[in-house]
């Protein structure tokens, strides 16, 4: 993705690995800050995804490719079988962090997976670095072929609303939701992008937004409630958002709220996409019903984080919205139904929620180009 | 309404006249401060309605007709012509601070009409003081009645989802949306209170949530994204809310997401009630697509307001969560076209939309008991 620092334009992913340390964006910090964090340890990493220095589903199931390449780069020794003991725990640390997005499970497991006929730690070690490097890269072409599938689905003039962020900070680069967006602002449609500030954690006004102006691409913030009112007036043509996970039968879990975008567009008339990475789909989940939904800190609801302007220069600060006497809940995903989803756009095609179950024996933890699936019109 | 002030508990209404200053619960500091606003002329009392220092139809309706008496109080001289021609400009200043809540023109246009043919100053003084009042009167006497009315929907043990504040604080007292769930409340029909924050003032969170607490009321605020989640999970059984103008197909206009609300509850088979009272319906409004949609500043969306916890001592922040490039689109209200709505709840008794019609005739600027419409069963 593109960061703008100062007068600088670089090239920048979300997290990678340097020597023993995983380095990622520092999240939280966006828009007012860009800094990058050092993760010294599995167990810092595992920190980093449950304090949400980093999130996103694809984001975080490199992370924990990292994490578990990092937890064998720590073992000091030869001996196998403590080896494999402290391995066992560094995968339980890091898959205890958060319990909705799968690729999470996907990541770490790829990983483990790989170093399981590994004859000494030594090998381990270049395995599993070697295997969470390509996972990472994996996971970012697939952003780029999402964005190239989605984007042949936008029409020149469109605005489009997306739900929190699915974008390259969400993933190692170019994005979910975002990706078709870049693509078909690359492609000069003059598109417009309404974005969903999306409480509690505001991650369309703070991270969406921060994307999609580094990029240039014109977009418009509104309050999560507003969405609906630009629906019923035609403002919206389509509807994109990413998922944290996809069920065989095409529901999907995603950022709360996601649910109440989706049945609006459907009564609307407006087509509603997801756009998530085959390594999203959980395919030991027959439906929305059995993903576990994460209940976060009622203090995401009940404060407010963001910087004050003008003389002031002190950082971030929290600020409290409601009464001491008031409690909060805090579900941090909802599931839509298949029923309300046009299309998933995946790094295979676009698919009809039906269509996902076709995926199963594929699942591979390495892009094999060969098995792609039709672009589906739609 | 109850407020407690340290130890102390006293009854207390969101805006009345003492002399010539218009007296008012200065809205904005809640749920941090409790302080009342003066208002030493009209045109103090009309920047309290613009820049929301009272909010709510039924409050800015009361306050409107205020206004209007602190307007002829502050006339000098006996010349009728002169006192006209002020009272017209008073009026204009009064109407033009906010476009959407109908019970601003309502409660403006009964005093002006009650001075129509005053002879003398002073009599129009006396009239308008004494109107303005049996207006505030009737407005408060008018929300009882809807809480009675309203509370026979509620069964004991239901939650009930509401949105934005049509509390005591956006009327005279007692609220539209909330009186029936404080008369659920005192009937000890165990309810439980779901409070959307509503973005992006947060009237939810500042000033619902404060009512509540208040009363002693059970609740949780959720974010205006978990409504859906819990609709489609069965933990919402009704959803009232308040009307910032009805028309006479039954369309109403509410805050900005209310419209999302009433179709994910519809999708879901949950009552949808809209809790107003008749000075918010516009006879001369035929449907939802007439009622002209404020749209306020976007520093509304790209800033949070809120109380930073501890040694910080300061009062209230306002805190940016966007980047700088941002812009924000910000309309106040939305339409919810009147197939979402079960029934509207007014002072005479509960209505389908498509009876809104038959009160045309009626519209009294007075309570009439006789003409009250018997409660239908939805």
């Amino acid at each position: 993705m593109k960061v703008r620092i100062g007068n600088k334009v670089r090239e920048c992913r979300t997290v990678w690995l340097q020597g023993r340390t995983v380095k990622m964006i520092d999240q939280p910090l966006l828009p007012h800050a860009f800094r990058i964090a050092n993760l010294r340890s599995h167990k810092e990493t595992a920190g980093s995804i449950s304090r949400m220095t980093v999130r996103g589903a694809p984001a975080i199931g490199a992370t924990g490719a990292y994490g578990i390449a990092q937890a064998t780069l720590e073992f000091r020794g030869r001996d196998m079988k403590k080896f494999r003991a402290h391995m066992k725990s560094a995968e339980k640390t890091l898959i205890s962090t958060r319990p909705t997005a799968y690729d999470l499970f996907h990541g770490t497991k790829t990983v483990m997976d790989s170093i399981k006929h590994s004859k000494s730690v030594k090998e381990a070690q270049g395995t599993a670095v070697s295997t969470a490097n390509s996972y990472a890269d994996w996971s970012a072409t697939n952003c780029r072929l999402i964005g190239e599938h989605g984007g042949k689905l936008i029409k020149k003039g469109w605005s489009i609303l997306t739900h929190c962020n699915a974008g390259a900070l969400a993933c190692v680069d170019h994005g979910t939701a975002l990706a078709p967006i870049r693509d078909a602002h690359k492609n000069r449609k003059k598109i417009h992008v309404f974005v969903d500030e999306t409480r509690p954690r505001c991650q369309g006004a703070r991270l969406t937004a921060w994307e999609l102006a580094m990029e240039g691409i014109p977009h418009s913030l509104i309050a999560d409630n507003a969405a609906g009112h630009y629906m019923q007036h035609g403002e919206i043509d389509m509807v994109i958002v990413g998922a944290d996970r996809v069920a065989v039968n095409g529901d999907i879990a995603n950022k709360i709220g996601t649910y109440e975008k989706a049945v609006v567009a459907k009564e609307n008339g407006i087509p509603f996409y997801v756009a998530a990475p085959s390594s999203t789909i959980d395919f030991s989940c027959s439906s929305g019903a059995s993903i576990p939904i994460e209940e976060r800190s009622q203090d995401e609801v009940l404060y407010m984080f963001g910087k004050p302007d003008g003389p002031l220069s002190m950082g971030m600060l929290k600020v409290r919205i409601a009464p001491k006497e008031t409690k909060a809940r805090n579900p941090a995903f909802d599931v839509t139904p298949a029923k309300y989803i046009r299309g998933i756009i995946t790094e295979k095609g676009v698919l009809r929620p039906s269509q996902i179950k076709k995926l199963i024996p594929a699942a591979p933890a390495a892009p094999s180009p060969d098995d792609s699936i039709a672009q589906i019109d739609l």
